[in-house]
This record gives structure tokens, C-alpha cells and sequence, in this order.
């Protein structure tokens, strides 16, 4: 008898992938341009042309021994040196090349973070809606995933059922600011609050919870008084976990960091079982042509304008036609509600006009559904119809 | 309270890394050219030149959201295709794509199949002497690595021992042929005594057990007769982890894949919770760019024939100062025998010659040294005065 849970994971497709492959198989029988595909946070806009640029030049003139060779686990110094130096430039992070920890994207330090932390029976507090494979990385690390729900108006946490939340084996507090899957930003005065919830806390039961804030959306925001605010400078116990996966457009290429505040106590014991649990997961050091691609570029992003682009047009034409929005103030998505209770039903409902949107239910809140607006803006002006007809439907 | 194993693991360094810390503070004193440095498995020729020409082409010519976009998570379909059809060409492997999982390396390899198979308090038998991250490893996925000793002189599996060792919870054994550290290519005769002992158990207990083969150093071979045995032809139950990392010189990509035998009754199940165990690490996909690389490259490997005159130079001298050693007909290591019972002791006084080996204790044998010989051949023949005033040392 092998492992189930892995088996069971490896044979239940997320509902995102789930859709994903019944859009490509629509496509194949109706034609890809009457297929409104809004499942896949996939970015649509290419990396920026430093990136190219700068990987040719590393190809072409590095020494290769070097180039592709091992790093220190942690990463090459000179990468998190220059990181450390942008974070602390843009946001005043208080960072140094000591705080970083190059991984495989997101999704890794995520991994890497909780089974750093996670002693078996553990709880991590997230707020829904969340990425569904917090779960699976909780689990994995030993822990129960806790939801709090957040405002039902500004989508912000619910402080008050955050603070009931909390309890003895409370470890860490996962944050996801921009957020995916509703787009919304933490304002400072949640992060504060959130702040100020865990400092009583601590000081009420001896017990130490780490912020964890999960950003691979921090550089997409669409207006520039949208501050995202940087969690080391409001929480000693901060820990960030970073990906270029969407910022530089490199999602395939498995490129981040870990970022743990040295102002907390125990920086030295953190820091050390993070460097532990990336032995114990597998993870030797992040790949090299990527490190020394990302230190040459910190600080760029991709021509993130398409995205705000449509955004407007979505945020405008679905008001218009009755939905209710969550307006997104970064990321690439938007919350929708549904115009029935049971947000499967309704999506359901939309593939019979092409439209393919990610029911709710699996990030943790009932009926809404997310359309991911990291595509053509052409696929959305032809989606418009759709949309309307969608509504119409429920008005008969 | 942290995860305690965990931070532990990150405090204390392996004895390979300690040793090549100390050898980087050395060479600051004293010069670089007047350090030996026989501690590290890092490839010291570079990538064929296929290679550069591939990332250069793959770089300038291909859409970037694509070159740089998530494949699903087993990999690119026609990466493992190709992967597929070259195993199959060039050793009857039985394969096809939807046998393969690209992963981040030999590391990401072993941890992902380890956590598909191991069910809390299952055992996992290994061959001493073995790379001292499986105990990680084995105890990350829930499992107790149980070292088998190999035959003192050969150093080919004690079979006897290996039938002795199999045991009501013995969930897979893991082989690593050629091996690190000594060097040995496991014969054909005992892969198939190795199947056959699995079998017998199998049918007295009715349990199932893997055959795990870890072969980063496939290709590294230096006499066109000796074959290294493909598993899928001798045993149903068998994994292959393997790593480009050495036949391609890029130990810092983290580039591999697993194969999974079509052949085994559940292949099914355990491909499943291999793609479970992914997700639960928190691998999304292997790094695109090297999946399509290798893809352009398969079958090809870095010249490795200054690894073979490095064997040649140090077995000859060795043998002649005295030293046993075993030799090598593959990778790029020498095991050695310690001229007293103590490695730690000899590595030691080998330290006074400025010579850095690695005691063979954290490979779970004792009494020898490692030397890694992936080094600049000019190194070697200026070492090679200190070896033998080492090895006078102990005639005194």
C-alpha cells in the first residue's frame, strides 16, 4: 500500500485545472476563438526585453562552469545582496543579503516556510477567499488550515473573527495580498490591525505566530496610490515568500525568494529551518541562469498595462449588465458574484454560452466566481455578448 | 516552539560542505593553487556546446510566453516524449511520455518518489556506501533508511545481507550505480540477483517493494563495455531518479526526471501519488527552459574524458605510494582506503598536507576517503607530491 493522500492528490485535479482541460477540449470541437477561456492564471504579456536580453547575454559570455553551476543553498550571494538592496530601497524593507533565501517560486517557499515552522498538529490561520493549495501545503507540513472569512463588501479580513481564530497551536498567519483570487489590496490599516492582533496574542499566551505574506502579485497593481504594504516594517515575526512568476512573467521557470524579517528574536533558529526544510523537500538551490537573471533585472516587471486595460473594460461592461463586482485593485483577476445562490450552478450555466469561469466553492467562499483577465483584450471584447446573454438568463 | 528536526538540519552542515568551507578559508591563507580541494561533486567541465547553442536558440527565437509559461505538472508533453524515445533507442527501456515526471534534479527525483511510496514507519534499504542526503530524505517522507553493507573488496551489494534486511515494512530500496562515492557500476548480475531477492519477498509476504534507481552518473562510464544496467528490464516495480546535472554539466539548473516502469501492475496508482507527492512539496513544474533544452539535447553529455584521465593519473600514483583504492568505472569518484582505521583522523592529517578528502563516514562506511576527481587535471598531478608524503607519514 503506497502513499494514499499523495495518490488521491495526484489522481483529483484542482476544479481550475478541471477547467482548463474541458476549455481545451472545447475548443478542439467548436474552434478556439468562440471558447472564452478566463480559467488559467497564466500571465498573457511576455517577460520584458531586459529578460531576454539579459539571459542571452549570460548564455553567450558567462563561463558555463559557473553559469549552470551549484550555488550555496540558500542562493549566490551576490543575488540576494541585490535584492536585499532593491526591497530595501523601494519599500525600506530592513533587509540584508543574510534575510534571503533563493527558491523554486511561490510555491516552494511557501513549502519550505511551513515545514519550517509546522510542528505536527499545528493550525495556520488564512483568509478566504484563498489559493486552494494552501490546504495541500499545510497538510503536508503537518498543519490545519484555519479560513477566516474576510469583509463580504471590501473583501479585507474580518479582524474580528480573526482574533476569535487564534488559538494555542495557531503557528502562522498566511496573508495573500494582491489577492487571488479577488484582486483586492490590504490597506496598511489591515495590515496594522492584522499586526496588532498578533502582538496581543503572543503577549497574552507565550506563544510565537508568524505573518506570512504570499506576493507573487506585490508589483501588479494598477494605480500608482496603491500602496502594498511591506510586512516587515509593520511585524517583527514577518516572513515573505516571493515568486517572479508574475511579475517578470516567468511562471515556468520556478524563480523566488524567502524573505525572513531579521528584527525578529529568533532570526537565527528561522532561518536555520528554513535552510533545513529545503534539504528536507528536495530543494538543492534555485536555478542558477535564473538567480543571476533576476539580479540583473530587479525592480523590472512586465508592460503590466493590458492587464489595468481589462480590468476597466470588464469592470465596466459587467456593471453595466447587473453583475456585482469586487473591483480589483491589482492582481489579474476579479471576483465576481454569482446570480444564483450555488456558484457551480451558475458556472455551470456560463459554459452553455463559452464562458469559463472557476467557481468559488474551492477558495474557500460560496457563490462567487473568478474570471482570470490575463488574456487577449480582443477574447474579452468578443466575451462581452456572452456575458450579457448570461444575465439576461436569469432575468427571464 | 519551531520544527526543531528541521532547524536542526539547517544548522549543522554536511561533512562534504564543512569540508569545502574550510578549503575556501584555506586557500584565502595560503593561495589557491596550494589547496588540494577533493571535497566537492560539482562538474568542472562545461556543458557540451550543444547546449549554449540550444538556450541561445530557444532565447532569441521562441515566444517567450510560451518558452517561459507553466507546462503541466508531469512536464511538456513532447520534452517526455522525446526523453522517452531516447531511453527506449538506446536501452530498451519500455517507456513512453505518460511514464515520465520532469523534476527539479536528482534531489526533487528521490524526495517526490519517496513521498509517493512511504507510508509512516515503512523502511527504505540502501547500499553503503550511499550519499549521505537519503537519510533526509527517507526521514522527511516517514521512513527509516536502513543501510545494507556492500562486499568490502567489489564493493558490489552484500546480497546476502540485502535478503536479510528485507523486512515486513521494507516499502523500496534505493540503488545508485555508478555509485558516489565509490565509483562502482553495478553489473548486470547483480541487478538481476537484486530483482530476483525482491521477487522471492515479495511472493513469501505479499508485499510490494520499488526498486528505486538514483543514476545522476549514467553517463559517466570511461570504457565503452561497461553497460549500466537499465532496471525497467529487470524488475517491474522500478523507479528511475535521474539528473542531467552531471552527463550535461548543469548541477545548478535542477533539471531531471522520474520514470515510473510501465510494467508494474499499479503503475497507475503510483504515477498518481508521484504527481501527488509534487504537489504536497510544492513543485509546480520542473524550470521550463531546461525542459526544452534537454529536450533539444537528449543523449548528449559534456566531455567527459579529462574525467577519465583524472581516474587513470590518481589510481596509477595512488596504487604506487601504497594506497588501496577501489577502482572507479564511472562517475568522478575514488574511494580510498584510510591508512589508519579512523577516515575523520586521516582526512585530518591528509588536511596537513593541504590535501581536502571527505571521510567516508557520513557515507555510512568506515575506514576510507572520498576524492572527487571532477577537477582541473593539472591540480591533480601538483597534489600528487602530498599524497605521497601522506602516505610516508604513516611508514614512519
Amino acid at each position: 500500500m503506497i502513499n494514499q493522500k499523495n495518490v488521491q492528490l495526484g489522481r483529483v485535479r484542482s476544479a481550475i485545472r478541471e477547467l482548463f482541460e474541458y476549455g481545451k477540449k472545447r475548443k478542439a470541437q467548436i474552434g478556439e476563438e468562440n471558447v472564452f477561456d478566463f480559467s488559467l492564471g497564466n500571465p498573457s504579456v511576455p517577460a520584458p526585453a531586459e529578460v531576454k536580453e539579459e539571459l542571452e547575454r549570460l548564455v553567450c559570455t558567462s563561463d558555463p562552469v559557473f553559469l549552470h553551476g551549484y550555488t550555496s543553498a540558500q542562493g549566490d550571494y551576490s543575488v540576494r545582496k541585490a535584492i536585499a538592496d532593491d526591497l530595501n530601497a523601494r519599500f525600506g524593507a530592513g533587509l540584508n543579503a543574510d534575510c534571503l533565501y533563493m527558491t523554486c517560486g511561490a510555491a516552494a517557499s511557501l513549502c519550505i516556510t511551513l515545514n519550517a515552522l509546522v510542528v505536527q498538529g499545528d493550525e495556520v490561520i488564512t483568509f478566504a477567499p484563498f489559493f486552494p493549495e494552501y490546504s495541500v501545503f499545510a497538510a503536508h507540513a503537518g498543519a490545519k488550515l484555519v479560513p477566516v472569512q474576510s469583509d463580504p463588501v471590501t473583501f479585507q479580513p474580518d479582524l474580528a473573527a480573526f482574533e476569535g481564530a487564534l488559538g494555542a497551536r495557531t503557528k502562522a498567519v498566511i496573508i495573500n495580498s494582491p489577492n487571488n483570487p479577488s484582486g483586492v489590496v490590504y490597506t496598511e490599516q489591515t495590515i496594522k490591525a492584522l499586526a496588532d492582533i498578533i502582538a496581543r496574542h503572543e503577549q497574552r499566551t507565550g506563544n510565537a505566530v508568524y505573518l506570512v505574506s504570499d506576493e507573487p502579485y506585490r508589483e501588479l497593481v494598477f494605480d500608482s496610490a496603491t500602496k502594498v504594504p511591506f510586512i516587515t516594517n509593520f511585524c517583527a515575526r514577518s516572513i515573505v515568500c516571493y515568486s517572479y512568476s508574475k511579475s517578470l512573467s516567468l511562471p515556468g521557470e520556478r524563480i523566488g525568494y524567502i524573505a525572513v524579517n531579521p528584527a525578529m528574536q529568533e532570526f537565527e533558529e528561522v532561518y536555520a529551518g528554513i535552510c533545513g526544510a529545503g534539504r528536507s523537500l528536495g530543494y538543492v538551490c534555485a536555478p542558477n541562469l535564473f538567480q543571476q537573471l533576476v539580479k540583473a533585472v530587479t525592480g523590472k516587471t512586465s508592460d503590466i498595462s493590458v492587464y489595468k486595460t481589462n480590468r476597466d473594460l470588464l469592470c465596466s461592461a459587467l456593471t453595466d449588465y447587473g453583475y456585482t463586482v469586487v473591483r480589483p485593485d491589482g492582481a489579474f483577476y476579479l471576483f465576481v458574484k454569482a446570480l444564483e445562490e450555488d456558484a457551480q450552478k451558475f458556472a455551470d450555466r456560463a459554459k452553455e454560452y463559452e464562458l469559463l469561469l472557476v467557481p468559488s466553492d474551492s477558495f474557500g467562499v460560496k457563490g462567487y466566481v473568478r474570471i482570470s483577465y490575463c488574456v487577449d483584450t480582443d477574447m474579452i471584447k468578443r466575451s462581452l455578448p456572452a456575458f450579457l446573454k448570461l444575465a439576461e438568463s436569469y432575468r427571464k
